[in-house]
């Protein structure tokens, strides 16, 4: 077999590792943890479902692949939960690591793409990465909220620190901001989600 | 909320159930067996990164969109076996109906996109549907050689059968055919795979 496509497989075989890493939202009909292939599927699915409302016109493959790849360095850094202040301090180190590690696997010009690919979503600066971290936000929300909020409450979160990250939502799809606010003002009327605010971290 | 979004969002939330399908396919490393959301995720992201061996040009959106829901249907039908006869007879009647119930969900033009989308793919005959074919079959391939073709022997599958699903790769991709091939014969020399020839059911 070639160089290359030997390098292709290796990487290839490799991300299977993302579906043992697991995260705290749950499944719908408080189901299992979900795992990162899984979110990441489900949420390119989305996206495409929603493009509609993405506020920028965007090209749909690049969205597409930026979220099937940007939990691949959880591989080895691990899951960092949306509202742990404290291991989102050493998030980027050890995902910096994890993505010299696994992109190397891939041939040099791979490397590089995928690599941008992880870095633009990261940076929040193009209208692709905009619009697919609203459905990085918006994915586990649904299931969240199918769950009566269950994952806020096991982790003690309050309505700040989700407006918090969920306030981004706008900067992809203004209109799917708008749904979830609607949203979590319900789930703090029904009671599954304590009420502080939604200013502070904003 | 409006009547179209939550139609989108009904849908969104109903195709988590299929992280809950498994499949006859291992994880590497010995691991349980994958399901269809993970399945999907793998051969999107394969899909794309082995785009350049593609036979002819594709528009690499419609090859990924097709790859990520080529599998909603089993939420209702279940995961039938590439190498189980009995079944895969009953398989397009248990499928049409998962397919109409399902993407029934979705507002009426999308009801229709994704209709369209999953018959594209099942039908083989556009450059895109028969390259994501080409990924259906070597996505689990990669995994089963990983594991040394412990789903093979599970199932008592044969070369002839194998090569009898695994020989429409060459439509898609004539390059990962090649490959396919090579791994087949080691895997048979390895004695991983009971060899029977490759002819019979081609």
């Amino acid at each position: 077999m070639d160089e290359r496509l030997k390098q292709q497989l290796a990487f290839a075989l490799e991300i299977d590792k993302e579906k043992n890493i697991f995260r705290q939202t749950h499944l719908s009909g408080h189901g299992r943890n979900e795992n990162d292939a899984e979110h990441a599927w489900h949420m390119a699915v989305m996206a495409y479902l929603l493009r509609e409302y993405a506020n920028e016109e965007v090209d749909i493959a690049r969205v597409l692949i930026m979220c099937l790849i940007h939990d691949i360095v959880e591989i080895d850094a691990g899951d960092t939960y949306a509202y742990d202040a404290e291991n989102l301090k050493t998030q980027k180190e050890r995902e910096d690591k994890a993505k010299e590690r696994i992109f190397s696997l891939l041939p040099e010009d791979q490397k590089k793409e995928f690599t941008a690919l992880f870095d633009e979503f990261e940076a929040y600066e193009t209208p692709e990465s905009r619009y697919a971290h609203a459905l990085d936000n918006l994915q586990p929300l649904l299931l969240n909220t199918s769950n009566d909020g269950g994952d806020w409450r096991e982790h003690g979160v309050t309505s700040s620190t989700v407006y918090g990250r969920q306030s981004k939502t706008a900067l992809g799809s203004e209109k799917l901001f708008e749904y979830t606010d609607k949203i979590l003002q319900e789930q703090i009327r029904l009671g599954h989600l304590k009420d502080d605010g939604k200013e502070k971290e904003q």
